[in-house]
């Protein structure tokens, strides 16, 4: 496909994750000192084994942050009427900075109406329909973890964005959808790709920056991108090799001018990013500005 | 540019505006037998000439489709606390379906404070943060009435939207930015263009579809199309030879596959949209699915 070869700088996305979570916690101590601690309710409902190691890993983090761990645990066969009563309660906690409902909810809950329970103020994933208004408005509001995650290390690595071609693959809810409108709010000329995309390379190759959110194994190889590009991989498969992302990394090596590696990069900083938004909620609560982390 | 010559079909947005007008008219005949008549209060603050012409359109449509015709008209001078009084009174008011804020609004107003006081359900133009968020998450509500217009357009003109390229050119709250969304929900490979975009010629040219929706007159001429696309022209210009888009259209007859005249397509298309929506509203306020119009 090229003759050119590049060296590829393989980004180091818990290194970056790191630097914020340090931040986080030393203004979570600030803040400590006058009165009150951050918190984040974790909401886990059922006993998906996936979902279990997700939220532990959240709430590892906040207590690393000094922040206050609230936890509610519900049965796999607990209503629609009671998990809406266990976000009401936290959205009326003073305790509570934010709250995350695991998804996915067990079939029988209808997740969008309980994900729109949680007030916009303690929505630290973002995904509520007042935050995704706000968003679309560009109005002050809790963006998603992921984007956001994904946005500092293209920050955190000087790539700029203002007039930078874009290929945005995939629009689902969590990532692309967000993630486009983020990216076009910071300048970049953004083509959003999918599954009815009818030449994916030809949307890809001419971008500067290819971010990859599919849910499809290897879908992104040296046929879809350009010397140079950077490659942000949000994919995260479970495989027999361990875990591998949408992107077939190994095969950019020499091709992509920086690549995120999976795991290692975009999940760290996802949680960083729902640190940040606690902390963020935990200051506006407060009525003052958030400190940038 | 390019030695092939198409054949360039002019877009008559007019007829099409105009057949959806008469089956609003229909349609609202038949549930003003059921006894509630659709009302669409509009609100017009100061006396900018260009703004009180289109309120003029807007609320003659209203009464041409046989729907109710509330007109509020506020001096420059009002205050902000006037505007929301005047809107509240409009929301709790059951014979107004739909309210519509002419913008823009006097700079001492806060024109987004204002248009979120519009509960969604009576959102007619669709500006609110919740009917964004709604827009963003797929969910039922009422769609901005320009890129709804567009869409039409494009179905009435049998144009895929499955597959295709589409560059839309221009990023605003009114148009770009709901219009990008709405593309991408029919499955059309969306790219956003914008002042920041290096090469605009470079983002257009491989699109099936381009829409133009910058506010700078002539922008696009053949150098951005490529041999029988179609072409929307969103923009409108008061010229000393009359009105003009944001497209140079003579130079592209011969090599747009369609193309929107200026005026007459979007405009009709939007006042169109807003009795569509103005209808929507009053069927789901009576607790009815709207009928497709």
């Amino acid at each position: 496909m090229t003759t050119t070869r590049t060296t590829t700088r393989t980004i180091d996305g818990t290194r970056i994750a790191r630097g914020i979570r340090a931040r986080v916690a030393a203004r979570v101590g600030e803040i400590a000192h006058g009165g009150r601690v951050p918190g984040l309710a974790t909401v886990l409902v059922g006993d998906d084994p996936a979902s279990a190691v997700y939220v532990a890993a959240k709430r590892r983090a906040v207590r690393e942050a000094g922040m206050r761990d609230i936890h509610r645990h519900l049965p796999h066969s607990v209503t629609r009427a009671e998990v809406a009563a266990a976000i009401d309660a936290l959205a009326a906690d003073p305790d509570v900075s934010g709250i995350l409902l695991q998804l996915p909810l067990p079939p029988h809950l209808d997740a969008p109406a309980l994900i729109d329970r949680i007030p916009p103020e303690k929505d630290v994933d973002g995904l509520t329909t007042a935050s995704a208004g706000r968003l679309a408005r560009g109005e002050r509001g809790l963006r998603p973890c992921t984007p956001s995650g994904v946005l500092r290390i293209l920050d955190a690595e000087s790539v700029e964005l203002r007039g930078a071609r874009v290929a945005m693959v995939g629009w689902g809810e969590l990532v692309g959808r967000p993630l486009a409108q983020l990216l076009l709010r910071r300048g970049a000329t953004v083509t959003v790709a999918h599954e009815f995309t009818a030449d994916l390379a030809a949307v890809t190759r001419p971008a500067d920056i290819v971010v990859v959110a599919t849910g499809v194994r290897g879908l992104i190889g040296p046929e879809h991108v350009t010397p140079g590009a950077t490659v942000i991989d949000v994919g995260i498969h479970r495989t027999a090799q361990g875990l591998a992302g949408d992107v077939r990394a190994a095969e950019l090596d020499g091709i992509a001018g920086r690549i995120t590696p999976v795991p290692g990069a975009v999940g760290p900083m996802t949680i960083a990013m729902l640190l940040v938004n606690t902390l963020r909620a935990a200051e506006w609560g407060a009525g003052r500005e958030a400190v940038p982390m």
